[in-house]
């Protein structure tokens, strides 16, 4: 039930007792901290996961990979709830304050994401800002 | 008006509606979140960037770099406010703390600087704290 | 008394007037920001460091290495207080909130601690929450 490559990037839920964790392997991985059991695995990429990173108190991940895309998912049913195609090359940084979100990528744009929260069943939504630059 | 090169590092300012970016290109530039523009770049660098993080309130820019300095702009003007050569190669990272800061390099140094807040036009000026070691 | 090789990580102390730095040649060192001078060298691992991180209110710190070890160390004597070997090879990743740590491996192995705080001459010790995964 673990990884399968090396792990790149691992983030403690600001809510629940979970911890993330995302891999070479393109997958996240969700993981009870009271008995170390894997609840979730969250595929859709196609390559390396670098980052991933809690949003909306903790019921939504975000996670930036190799394949260009930023994914946002949803904690409760490992459902991807947003692919953001703007990078054509590794998405190499984000930023995220509140409901804002940034990526820069090897492909020298960066994205700029906005969120509406709690829009929809208590988990909110992700919006591309502009065309990214 | 966008980076010629890859994206190492993206930032939101503390108070403004702004982000900065770093890229391989040498530079960082300044996006306004209201349209997405690039409204400043700073250039002064001769290597790829790879880290940019905001300093006193959002007044000021650091960036470290490939070519080994830790540089200081100011955010209206887009003007170089510092330059510490510390390092004589890559600055791999830095820690800030309210107006301390420290580096850390390919050639084994640490680098600590020491700002003065307020001094001139609202915006601080920092200064080596010690021959780096 | 300067790290030989380059340094990955630098970090203040939330408390103490210190910065902990990480490098390359296998040691972490202390510096005071007094006067700069290194005032602790703190060995144990066998091979370059990657990071380095102050808990427990600044008594102890944590340190995670290529070699594949996390281990924590006492500020005040720079004995390493634990060393945790769940990992086969590098370790890339590490989260820390409160009294809880999460480390993620290039062996593909997530390894969940747990601290308890105050036991023993006012600092924490750590142990492992369960097997990693």
């Amino acid at each position: 039930k673990g990884h399968r490559r090396g792990v790149w990037c691992v983030a403690f839920s600001p809510i629940d007792q979970v911890v993330a964790s995302a891999s070479g392997d393109a997958t996240i991985r969700l993981w009870n901290l009271k008995d170390f059991r894997a609840i979730r695995s969250f595929q859709g990429h196609s390559s390396a996961v670098l980052r991933v990173a809690f949003l909306a108190n903790g019921m939504q991940l975000m996670s930036s990979s190799v394949d260009g895309l930023l994914k946002l998912w949803h904690i409760r049913t490992a459902e991807c709830a947003g692919t953001f195609e703007e990078h054509s090359s590794k998405v190499w940084c984000v930023d995220i304050v509140g409901d804002r979100m940034v990526s820069g990528g090897a492909d020298s744009k960066i994205c700029p994401l906005s969120g509406m929260m709690g829009t929809q069943r208590g988990v909110g939504t992700w919006n591309k800002l502009y065309q990214s630059c």
